[in-house]
């Protein structure tokens, strides 16, 4: 038996604007550091104390896991950063607004390339502004590793090497672990998690900045389907918020 | 040639109180915050970019590194903690007042255990409400590492194994690499780095918030004795006011 908790980083700059994000390295809103500090003090609250924490190399998220920490008063704990952790690289609607976007392409396209599970967006171009082909964080990647574009199928197959090869270990070795990520890449552990089909990944949300509690067997699978929120009145509420968009 | 550059946490609350603080884990004042976020700006505009981050595992020391690194746009570097690059530990002056100690104590005694290189103040007792015997953040250090007080003698020879298993290995690969720790670990050292004697030593004083540089040879010794500070004339200030104090 060991514990794997999940948080999603609080609402970014561009979440606020309505703007396609995906690689590109914004920060949080005011309100994100909010939700942040909040995710950090409901761990206190349900007495769970992580051993270690990982999170993507994006500053989302770390600011996130700083926030969370901090209010924990776990600052010290180990970190481990994957760009295998990233959110998902949204090709060439990085930058983009995606309300302008819907309107451009269509209903049909739009929704497709937001939900469906292997249909990425175009590639985005090494010379576009929002391109992260000369971004330093990535300098040790090599050029046929770095994404131009992703669909969540993508997203699964470049985080599951890190799921196996450092997360795995340290639940084997007993330890509670904190993961620190973004909307996509965690859609992909769960789905890897709960054994989620490919079409009904399309329907799963995960909100921001509420840990998602999962107990795992002694073979890594979830003794409890989907998990616990620890704030399970606040997840519902922001998950039918997101069902009800556009509707 | 490699890079190594050194930054001392900035004000603490208890500093700004004029306690003892050693290993008790009080956090940044917002005078502290500034200068974290300055040390960062500093860097940025050296043009040193570290590669990789080490910290002791006191709040302080890592609110400066994830502040500084948030100004510089690096929250992303890796980063390791340790123990070894924690303040000296107080003993039972942990949580007294200074000015009270040297009244109670006289001024020589005040002082050996202040800068002398090998007098350890008396050790503090585990149930002290100061003492670290049940911080969680040690529970992997059997007993006997524990330290229940320390002379600089003492932090020098805890520190060493870090510098020398983690540091200069990251140092021989051509990494640059920041440490954000404490008054004492960084004189520590200093006082290897630069080969200073432990007569001298209790003259050495490092500024809170400056970036400290040094290039070093292929033996891991500076090629500039003392380094340099990013910001000379304010920390040549902050050496000056720290050797009147007192006067």
């Amino acid at each position: 038996m060991s514990t794997l908790v999940l948080l999603r980083h609080g609402e970014s700059e561009w979440n606020a604007k309505g703007l396609f994000t995906g690689w590109v390295d914004v920060g949080l809103s005011a309100k994100g550091e909010e939700e942040a500090r909040r995710g950090g003090r409901l761990l206190v609250d349900a007495g769970v104390r992580p051993d270690v924490v990982h999170t993507s190399v994006m500053t989302r998220a770390i600011q996130t896991a700083n926030l969370a920490l901090g209010a924990a008063d776990l600052l010290w704990l180990p970190v481990s950063r994957s760009w295998r952790l990233n959110e998902r690289h949204y090709g060439a609607l990085q930058g983009k607004d995606k309300a302008q976007t819907r309107a451009e392409f269509g209903d049909e396209q739009f929704m497709l390339w937001r939900r469906s599970y292997d249909v990425p967006p175009p590639p985005i171009a090494d010379d576009d502004e929002f391109s992260q082909a000369g971004d330093p964080r990535y300098a040790l990647l090599p050029g046929e590793l770095l994404p131009r574009t992703e669909c969540l199928k993508d997203v699964v197959g470049r985080m599951l090497p890190y799921w196996y090869d450092q997360i795995v270990p340290e639940l084997a070795a007993g330890r509670t672990v904190l993961v620190v990520a973004h909307g996509n890449s965690l859609r992909a552990l769960v789905k890897h998690l709960d054994g989620v089909s490919d079409e009904d990944i399309a329907g799963l949300n995960i909100p921001t900045g509420i840990p998602l509690q999962y107990e795992l067997d002694g073979d890594f699978c979830p003794t409890t389907k989907g998990g616990r929120y620890l704030d399970p009145d606040a997840a519902e509420a922001a998950i039918e918020a997101v069902a009800n968009q556009g509707k």
